[in-house]
């Protein structure tokens, strides 16, 4: 298997991405291609003692920033590391793509570069979220800012196969962000798509109040992309509150007491550290894409290149292609009825 | 000043709101009507050897449940200790208005019984969250699932005067929660919301992104009522999840470690409870009602009347009727000129 990394997306590019790469050679017996500036990569390898086996580099020398807009993945910066990582993604020099890069060029990108499952109307960013005793996929955090019915339902059912084949949960339940549980609820997004999902083949909870989401009930959640990246930021942004509030509590309290209490503290931040569960998935386009936190170091960057290797042996992509197909017929039955 | 209150509303009904009345006529100074079952009410102060004085009780028979839909409350409950309570309300009985009871029915019976001050297109129903270094009114929390942009910047005028004149804070700045920190991002919305409070004479923080709302860096907080709902409730539900999470963290250090552990975590959630600045204000009706927890205890009621109270010295309404009148002049001038 061969993964394409992106070594100039990230704060810590190239040396985080190229770290991640050496590990997952090592590690996962994969092989990847490190697109970005040969020079800066090798003077890293050197440096670290890095063995460049099973690592082929893909030299570029523009890079997309995250102050680029966009869209200049397709025009100002066509020959970027991302750009031309996703180019050679859908010309099949790999099997899948890892940026911890610019999320809107890396969502234009690989929607205009790399291309959209055929029948899915819009790809979704999805990241995994701590919960109670596990994990939710949130589908959309921030791709799509408006959305329809039909998009959301699309969202539930690819959610849904990589909860089962990624994460390994068997029937994975489905939850419509709402702002109450009754059917009668939202706005007319949220009333039609409850429609749709009811009338689905997924596991569907019914709506599900943001009160809820942590309690891990639902291992799909699923909203626009506007109340999605809402509640993304409001997890980062409430978790590190928190981990300071608590943090306070224990100031001034001797040292072997506070040496006990930051590790008990530290262990509760990782395991709220959504980075050690890979990245966000970038789920719709005909081949896996991971989103890395633009912090990622090189544990972050290896953990998002192992997440890609899983979506790849968990077929992913071919299994939502499938399930597409099967929708189709379904609703064609359900007309035709 | 006389406070009227529901004593049906809410989950510990009559005994908690009758527990706050006393409370309040002792430490507060205030005069309470009460607004419930006479035999219920009394025979719990009875029990309880609590002083009726400063305390009259208005008898109504019927109550709006959790269970009622909200029109009910002008329809099949218009004899409900909450309507009633709405209706000696606009009848001048009584200062200001407070009940844990029903938030829908709460909203339909302010705005059709007590009436909306002149002006103001939608009432906002607006809880106080805890921040790093104080409270944010978040306006709207639910009351209007879809806004305009001119509703939203009579929210960020009307939280305005309440963080001023209720808690006390100088020009408290007002962001607009949204997808991303930068002026062009957002639905339309979100856009056409910012060049409003852009030109307005608000203190303008510009876009705050869910990450940052924890942070204190505003403290008030513009968004529909659907987005708000997932704010609030998401506050809600990782502040328990997080709670929980950090007492397991602690399990099995033995007792006396525990023990201040516990009272440790006990001071945390405290300084997180809400219940303790009162309840959620429902700004743009023409008297202060305020809507306490339904899970309210007597204190939580109490606080609840305090900040009833607050409201009517800090002549809350009247400000916002004010600041209305003085939005309409400046944006006649600044269409003449």
């Amino acid at each position: 298997m061969r993964i394409i990394v992106d070594a100039m997306g990230g704060d810590h590019a190239p040396a985080a991405p190229l770290e991640g790469a050496v590990r997952a050679v090592r590690e996962l017996g994969v092989q990847i291609v490190l697109c970005g500036d040969e020079k800066q990569i090798n003077a890293i390898a050197r440096e670290q003692g890095y063995s460049m086996d099973g690592i082929e580099i893909m030299h570029t020398e523009e890079v997309i920033t995250m102050h680029d807009t966009p869209t200049d993945i397709v025009k100002a910066k066509e020959n970027s590391s991302m750009a031309m990582g996703l180019k050679a993604l859908r010309e099949g020099k790999g099997d899948a793509f890892v940026s911890a890069g610019n999320s809107g060029a890396l969502l234009v990108g690989a929607t205009m570069l790399t291309r959209r499952i055929k029948g899915i109307q819009r790809p979704a960013m999805a990241p995994i979220l701590p919960t109670a005793d596990g994990h939710a996929i949130l589908m959309d955090a921030g791709a799509n800012v408006e959305c329809r019915p039909e998009m959301l339902l699309q969202f539930a059912m690819m959610g849904s196969v990589y909860m089962e084949k990624v994460m390994g949960i068997k029937e994975p339940k489905v939850g419509l962000i709402n702002n109450g549980s009754e059917e009668c609820k939202g706005r007319a997004l949220e009333q039609q798509t409850y429609a749709l999902l009811k009338n689905s083949d997924l596991h569907f909870y019914g709506n599900i109040e943001a009160r809820e989401v942590p309690s891990g009930n639902c291992q799909v959640l699923v909203t626009d992309g506007f109340t999605g990246n809402v509640v993304l930021k409001l997890y980062e942004g409430l978790g590190s509150f928190f981990a300071k509030k608590v943090k306070a509590m224990f100031t001034g309290i001797g040292k072997i007491g506070a040496l006990f209490i930051m590790n008990k503290l530290r262990t509760f931040r990782d395991s709220m550290d959504y980075k050690k569960v890979g990245g966000a998935v970038l789920l719709g386009i005909a081949y896996p894409v991971i989103k890395g936190h633009g912090s990622s170091d090189g544990g972050a960057m290896f953990h998002a290149i192992r997440q890609a290797k899983t979506c790849v042996d968990g077929k992913v992509v071919e299994t939502i292609t499938e399930a597409l197909a099967a929708q189709k017929l379904r609703s064609r039955q359900q007309s035709e009825s």
